[in-house]
């Protein structure tokens, strides 16, 4: 019997399987695409093993309030035929077995917490920097939700004094999301991250922005650790500059570990997700 | 056998005494002076009864990480004689019995949740506008708390266009705290906020910055009921209006139960602290 585990990124969707131990036996990546064509191949990878439970870590929005009608759902996203989605629901159908449910974040930050850069923190917030910017945390021992999940990317910010880019976030224009995710950078400077790696100026007005979301959900759950993944953290030079952002800031009001223990890479690389869903399943079934 | 509660201000402590049903059988009101003299006091009221328990509920900073050799210490207080003091061990070592320690916000937020306005919820936050700002939460059934506690009044926030003032936090100067808590307002007009009732534009940019906070706080956590007490929020005119601020900032991003049944008073009124260190007596002795 073994533990399986769906990473559902708006891209590509990540499944495995795993043994009690954790480790993963086999994997597959699947483009996302519509959910029926999608699902086939979820579907075709799952049914050759015999699974004891199921752990979702989802893109989002999706409804994880289990007092709601539409438990389980994706809900607003504009991805075509995700919309309103009951994907909880097709799995369940199609594997009569426990599954849990929650967002890729919350999975990251579990794996993180459990395995990873967290493993010996009583609590960890987990944020992904990238396409967009999404948090996970993980409090009192369990995934961070409440009347539905956390939406900390769109945390609303100062600008930067320098800063004349109005943000591309479709709500809020200028919330973190809208000035410090990937679209952000290359909006702003007309080249994609990857393409400014040498202009300091760039990569100190990302980490102004990030510092002080750091410093919100700081001040709002003092997690005894911060892992920052996500394609934009690829930037090596971002983390120490993030660092002395977060240290000007807060002038040392709250203590935390050291900041170069505290806010952190994941210790898993790319694999926080999976591993987060994997423990996840395995916890669901024990429930 | 009976519940001891300590709600520890830093202008009065209130003590109590309750039954197993919690209806609070004897109260004292104690002016906060110096630890030993105030402390003389605490013990001469419970020195009347036979506790099974005690919660305490403090002003902060405190000390409330497990794994600090400070635990149950007051930190950084200006308070004469409280810096660094160790409220928890003076209780322990007067009583031998479980003692519950964490913030007088933490407490209300618990006494909200168990038996005030949020009581039908999974989650909630609690804020005191005051003298300060200051929040507690309650997640996954328990108290916020992490590598320390919340310091939520000192979060970040976007200036008002129409605001001059420079904001009175020591720290961070114009963080919420420093821009919104009485003293701001005092500041700002020259005159104390109850003597400001009719000024429209006084309450509107009061309800701008913890309209603010609190989109950033619902974000981060997804409280499923916020709660806000302290002198300010004496103002009746307030609430509504942060409601709507809060509408026109969030512009529905995410899912909350209706503003009216979201953004709401303490349902105990002036007890929601006390009763919360009552009933966190109630849990330290069963764990």
């Amino acid at each position: 019997m073994y533990y399986g585990a769906i990473e559902a990124g708006g891209t590509k969707f990540v499944c495995a399987v795993s043994n009690d131990q954790f480790d993963i036996i086999d994997r597959v990546s699947i483009a996302t695409t519509v959910p029926d064509e999608t699902l086939d191949q979820v579907f075709t990878f799952f049914d050759e093993y015999s699974l004891k439970s199921i752990g979702i870590g989802s893109f989002g929005p999706i409804d994880v309030n289990k007092n709601s009608s539409t438990y389980g759902h994706v809900t607003t996203t504009p991805k075509p035929g995700w919309r309103n989605f009951d994907f909880l629901g097709a799995i369940k159908k199609r594997y009569h077995i426990p599954v849990a449910w929650t967002t890729d974040v919350n999975a990251a930050a579990y794996g993180e917490y459990k395995r990873g850069n967290a493993k010996n923190s009583e609590s960890c917030l987990y944020l992904t920097v990238g396409t967009g910017i999404g948090g996970g945390a993980v409090v009192n021992g369990r995934v961070l939700e409440g009347y539905g999940h956390p939406e900390m990317g769109h945390l609303f910010v100062r600008l930067h004094p320098d800063d004349t880019y109005q943000g591309f976030c479709p709500y809020h224009e200028n919330c973190l999301e809208g000035l410090a995710a990937g679209p952000a950078i290359e909006a702003r400077y007309g080249k994609k991250g990857d393409q400014l790696e040498k202009e300091d100026h760039v990569w100190k007005m990302e980490a102004h922005y990030l510092a002080q979301g750091i410093a919100n959900y700081t001040l709002t759950l003092r997690p005894e650790k911060v892992v920052l993944g996500g394609g934009v953290m690829k930037q090596k030079q971002l983390l120490p500059l993030i660092r002395s952002e977060y240290r000007n800031l807060m002038k040392e009001y709250v203590s935390t570990p050291d900041l170069e223990d505290y806010i952190v890479a994941p210790g898993l690389k790319d694999n926080a997700g999976i591993t987060g869903c994997l423990l996840l399943a395995a916890e669901e079934c024990e429930a």
